[in-house]
């Protein structure tokens, strides 16, 4: 570490924002959003009957079917310690043992941002909006489908920085794939800590691209700070099924000692690596969860964690995942009810669609699986804008397109105000029989935070769009695109700490030869 | 009317069903989903104490504001007869007596077809889909934009039959405006009768058209049928704010002494025609359907209706309907729960967009607004499928699109199935960590039902979508219309029947001279 850096980080430890003051200072204002606060209820489509049977089979998956421990004795013998039965890599987890260790994982925390504004709560009655992550490809109305690049990387991170219903930067928004599998995380950590000043995710490829996370972080945050907060959340997928690799679990027992937050999730594309039916999928993803977060907190009791649920259908007639469809739905409303009993935060949802193009297909999958997220108590989404071609693609056009509609799920989740002014009985009795409302007092004090209004979508007359080129929506988003990236200013960060994180990374890439594929 | 089609109403009426059980013999089967019993909850937005100020409110509306019946003396009788406080054309209510008039009408109906397997419940916790109602403009992606025709409506009827997850025929699929306006409405009424048969609706433009409408349905299913039965559910609008023009009350009140249905629907554009909050447009619709049925039980204590609700907000920068927006649905949440408590089925929701194209716009505003009506409890969705462009216009391709994506509502609807199959341990226990599901023996008995697939989106590699032209859904969908109407066949109809209609047509015809405009 630098002279500069171990200053600025011991002047963020011992003051708490130095960066994110200077941040606040800037002249570039960009509005962000404060997390969702549901007013609404959740859609409880499980009765209490139905908990327990699931609830109950999830018990006697893990003691008596079990689940696989991977290339990894120690944790074999933590399980072990811990009173499982170990029978080569199969761990079977007595009755209430998963769910007792379960409990010492908190029910909520702070994830903080560089600029403290920005710092998320994730749990409750919160829902926390990060984009896409992990496709290889992305696609742009002027360039079609391409392998992503770095700086693509750096396009989406400034456009979700620009972003207004975002409240994180995420993690992995696409794979640059022009940088060396075993270097490349340490150029999109870089990207997020300077291009954006939202929380962020780390690394999870292996275990030391996760301490490398721990790392960079503590240059930015400072060491004591890392230390005593949440800065990263970081996504643990689970082999489903009942499968725990090596390369996961290593990841998550870095992130769990260093008190950072991991997303632990079952991935399931329903009918491959779960049963076809929805019980017995939730039972699945229970299970997997049980013991990925029981085994969380053997490696350090408290450490935050989400439930997390990837879930998708599948197509049987082609073998192809399907997006935004019911059966997919009623997993994330039940996997949701789950989580509440077991008092964690929930992971599930996103901008899922299968198209290939950002037309009316993806947008019906995609607002279907928006639609349920919200409503299904989710606290943390993942993908939430951006999602193309079942995640092989992260779109240009998408991304803006749904994150304008995130938007609207901020205002759904308001509620009802019935306020006297809510309640508008002096505007019914202004009117009368036969009136109009638009030019009554209680209007006018009203009408510019009555109703979300898209910014992108088209709400012309139809001669007005048609003279203006009749664009559908890829259309005006591709110039929307354009005008953000041209917009864009770089949120202010003492030089000290970048030039720390770019000798960190210096270091680190000159340490070992670059790996491919 | 005609000796042969005394005859044949005389057979239907004594033997219930001579032309269902040729339409049932017919050579060309056309599947039709029954329609949607729902076995998930509703999203209950507003607690008890909300629910008691609106209704609160809305008794004082009544009371205190009242609502207009113009140009209409015979209603302001009957009003004054029942206890009303008449001021010239103002109807002041006092608290209770609505309500208590309301009481009398059903909370559900069956709605009769000619092939009485496509009779329809409304009500309960059922669903009935209907398609896009009104619009002067037809769409589709070889022609573009252009004024409706009678073809063009004949083409939307047999559309309509042959969508599977469509159970009723609708009634103005689009305006036929190359017929006089005296007379479209018995052209239309003929399309319904002949192309489909499915539930229908009939007209409302004028009493006399709802009185031609009665009349041809009486040939169709026969007199004392159509005297014992509802075979017509009809769209009643109040002019919101408050008012309930001669035309329409006109229209109810022949349907209403028919016992036939009427829909009693305020039409709202928030902020122009009610208040521009959530609180006080509910209460302004609960004053309206409160005042709209209990008139209609005081022409005919029992005939049945349908607590409606068309509401859309605003864009207060250009005065635009916006479609597919929260405050609407957080509007058609509530109203749902008003008309439980009322005891009332409910009309709601629909395939709503603002978009001119059949793009990711009015994908996303439309799938918003199909989950909506579905969790809000909605018994009756007009315009399921088919609008567009805030309901000027009906799509060719947006038609069998949101047909389609009306599928994945019936699956959600299903909720979970919690039977030992659905449980699937068998499964769990049978592949075990690491294993595959697609070969089990619980995955091989269910694969056929197990998912939801969309009949029409693309779920192929993408390659082959790639070499097969790249197609978007617009392109998909133009493809299947033409597939649609080219594999078109007729129901069955008893010729005595179609020649009755056709004679009664003429006559009322060359009756009066046509009238445009």
């Amino acid at each position: 570490m630098t002279e500069a850096a171990e200053q600025a980080a011991g002047r963020r430890g011992r003051g708490g924002g130095g960066a994110a003051r200077r941040a606040a200072r800037s002249a570039v204002s960009v509005e962000t959003a404060r997390y969702i606060s549901r007013n609404i209820p959740n859609l409880d489509v499980l009765n209490e009957e139905a908990l327990s049977i699931i609830e109950t089979n999830a018990e006697t998956v893990l003691a008596e079917i079990g689940v696989n421990f991977v290339d990894n004795p120690e944790a074999l013998d933590r399980w072990r310690a811990a009173g499982a039965e170990i029978t080569g890599e199969r761990v079977r987890i007595p009755r209430g043992l998963a769910r007792q260790l379960c409990a010492t994982a908190p029910s909520g925390f702070t994830q903080h941002a560089r600029n403290p504004e920005r710092n998320v709560e994730i749990g409750g009655r919160n829902l926390v909006l990060a984009p896409v992550y992990g496709p290889p490809f992305v696609r742009d109305a002027q360039s079609g489908r391409r392998y992503a690049t770095m700086e693509d990387f750096r396009n989406f991170v400034k456009l979700g920085y620009m972003s207004k219903w975002l409240h994180h930067s995420g993690g992995t928004v696409c794979e640059p794939t022009d940088i060396a599998v075993n270097k490349r995380h340490l150029d999109m950590l870089q990207a997020h800590m300077l291009y954006s000043d939202k929380p962020f995710m780390g690394s999870v490829t292996e275990p030391v691209r996760a301490a490398d996370s721990v790392e960079m972080a503590k240059l930015l945050f400072g060491s004591d700070f890392v230390d005593q907060n949440t800065v990263m959340t970081s996504l643990i997928n689970i082999n489903s099924p009942l499968t725990f690799d090596s390369v996961m679990m290593g990841a998550l027992e870095i992130y769990a000692r260093a008190n950072q937050a991991c997303i632990i999730s079952p991935f399931i594309v329903g009918g491959a690596m779960a049963p076809t039916t929805v019980a017995g999928t939730l039972t699945q993803v229970l299970a997997e969860v049980m013991a990925g977060v029981a085994y969380s907190q053997l490696v350090r009791p408290g450490a935050p964690v989400i439930f997390g649920a990837f879930v998708t259908s599948i197509d049987m007639n082609s073998g192809a995942p399907t997006f935004g469809t019911p059966e997919a739905a009623l997993i994330t409303y039940g996997a949701g009810q789950l989580a509440r009993r077991m008092g964690l935060p929930y992971r599930s949802g996103g901008s899922f669609c299968g198209s290939k193009l950002p037309d009316a297909q993806a947008a019906y999958e995609t607002a279907n699986s928006l639609n349920m997220a919200l409503l299904a108590g989710v606290n943390f989404m993942l993908h939430s804008c951006g999602w193309l071609e079942g995640g092989l693609v992260a779109s240009y056009e998408k991304f803006v397109m749904d994150a304008d509609q995130l938007g609207a799920l901020h205002h759904l989740a308001r509620g009802i105000d019935m306020s006297e002014n809510g309640q508008a009985m002096n505007a019914l009795r202004e009117v009368g029989p036969g009136g109009h409302f638009l030019g009554c007092s209680h209007t006018q004090d009203n009408f510019k935070s009555a109703f979300w209004r898209s910014d992108l979508l088209d709400y012309k007359p139809f001669e007005t769009w048609d003279e203006e080129g009749a664009r559908d929506t890829q259309a005006l988003a591709s110039a929307r695109v354009a005008k953000m990236l041209g917009d864009y200013q770089q949120p202010a960060l003492d030089p000290a700490i970048a030039e720390a994180i770019q000798a960190f990374i210096d270091q680190r890439k000159a340490s070992e030869p670059d790996a491919f594929g």
